[in-house]
């Protein structure tokens, strides 16, 4: 099977939406992640650290999903990373009301012996400096290495960011921040100039608008799955992003079009994300859902128009 | 041939964007229709009223498409509805700086004829009341009714619009108007709710983030193929709507399958649409120039997942 390495946070997420409030729950890039890629029949393990805070029940969430939890650091005396926020009515802005880092700053990850040969590496959103760290410690170069990051690195670690940006094969990133990153504001001429920056794909994440790949003169797009109701979209772009490292990591192949299945994966994995608070929909989540929702996917977009 | 008949205005439009400034030229509602549903072959006509100050030369550009006019009133001594309107950096939002209204403050529009008995009739955005004027004037029920219409008209003409919408087979309408129409902020639910009203099938525009389709429990979505540059958006969305209109007048056959069709052509021209000012690029538009693009839109959409 193929070998998936993540990076990313484990955390305490507190969660506002107008459809109510939670207290702390778990949440952090790299569990979502790590969910959404536990659907496929892959190897995986996730490198990150936590505090002694952090309960073995959510430990146990991510075991029995057959992740790999060696690589996560357990700080004694530690407190885990904690982030919350309040989403507005339209759920597509949010308030970020409290950010803790806690054993986060420190962090100085380690990747365990099994996975410096992984196939695939995914880096969650994570100071750049880290996100190099990793790469710098596997013993062969992976078939593929995915970066996620955001806005906050381009204002406080540009530098460390556009090496590491210079060193990986996709990027993803929302429609602000690639046009934050290259001053442009078409995503056609954005996406032009990452691809010269190093990433030779570039997935730019529209949100409720979709998602765009990119590759040299390709663009394919997926929408986002329309939603009744969107309930807490925390962890949509981490699941998708997860789905999409996930299945190129079954599939073992690198292309183009194995990417146009990927991001269809992530977007159709994203979609339960937001049905429900925090991870509770994708710890549960079943294969028939998966088949179900993928089939309406393809009735979603695909037609068959004759050129005459 | 299918016949099609189109309500709309024709119309002097001054505008500014980013990219420059154009003096008074042609546009209106019913002339984007006219060019973008000349692309097919069918039999078409406008019903329209400009005044004696609208060139020979504009009516030449739609007598030269194959379009019938004689449903254009030309009111003697009469001005020519005028807009000027100012895009803001985005392209997304504009500012409107003058409307005159002009002729089109007593329009009264008569149907030819030739066109009482016409297959689909598209009435353009224009006071409901004129757009049930002409359903009346209908000698049989036409097959297909498109309305588009717009938020003015719900502040302004509220019951009319109601009434309008109850008689007519598709409406399409954007976003934010779907959910001040049915105050639900979620698009399905919003057109679950506007299905109520009349309307078979709901046609929602997102703009820049496609298009979606909705009939019972089906969804259909056409993303905006990504442009290196959008020039002036003016007309799109009544391109859009003339290329569904005119793409379902030549297939005669009124499906949710030949939907996503007209869904599909009219994203198509749309594209074209706003690359230039005004109405340059729809009229020296080539099927050779319709068809790569089409081809184009495969690539962008279509993708081949098998279920396991």
């Amino acid at each position: 099977m193929g070998k998936l390495l993540i990076v990313g946070t484990m955390a305490f997420d507190a969660i506002e939406t107008p459809f109510g409030k939670t207290g702390r729950i778990l949440g952090g890039a790299g569990t979502y992640i790590g969910l959404a890629a536990s659907q496929f029949k892959i190897d995986s393990a996730i490198v990150s650290v936590v505090g002694d805070d952090f309960p073995q029940s959510y430990m146990d969430i991510l075991n029995n999903k057959n992740i790999d939890l060696t690589g996560v650091e357990v700080v004694k005396g530690g407190k885990t990373f904690f982030w919350e926020g309040k989403y507005h009515n339209d759920l597509n802005s949010r308030d970020t009301l409290a950010t803790e880092l806690n054993t986060l700053a420190d962090f100085s990850p380690v990747v365990s012996n099994d996975y410096t040969d992984a196939d695939i590496v995914m880096l969650g959103n994570l100071h750049p400096t880290i996100q190099l760290s990793v790469i710098n410690q596997m013993e062969k170069r992976p078939k593929l290495i995915v970066l996620d990051t955001m806005n906050f690195w381009m204002d406080n670690a540009w530098d460390e960011l556009i090496t590491v940006i210079s060193k990986i094969d996709v990027i993803t990133i929302n429609d602000e921040e690639a046009r934050q990153l290259t001053s442009e504001y078409s995503l056609v001429k954005a996406a032009a100039k990452i691809q010269e920056m190093g990433p030779k794909y570039v997935v730019i994440k529209k949100g409720e608008h979709g998602a765009l790949l990119f590759h040299k003169d390709n663009i394919f797009f997926a929408p986002a799955l329309p939603l009744e109701e969107v309930f807490d979209p925390t962890g949509a772009g981490d699941t998708f992003a997860g789905g999409f490292a996930g299945y190129l990591t079954e599939a073992r192949n690198i292309s183009f079009e194995s990417m146009k299945n990927a991001i269809i994966h992530g977007s159709n994995l994203a979609s339960f994300c937001v049905e429900k608070f925090g991870t509770e929909r994708m710890v549960n989540l079943k294969k028939s859902e998966i088949d179900t929702r993928l089939t309406q996917f393809k009735k979603l977009t695909q037609f068959n128009i004759e050129l005459t």
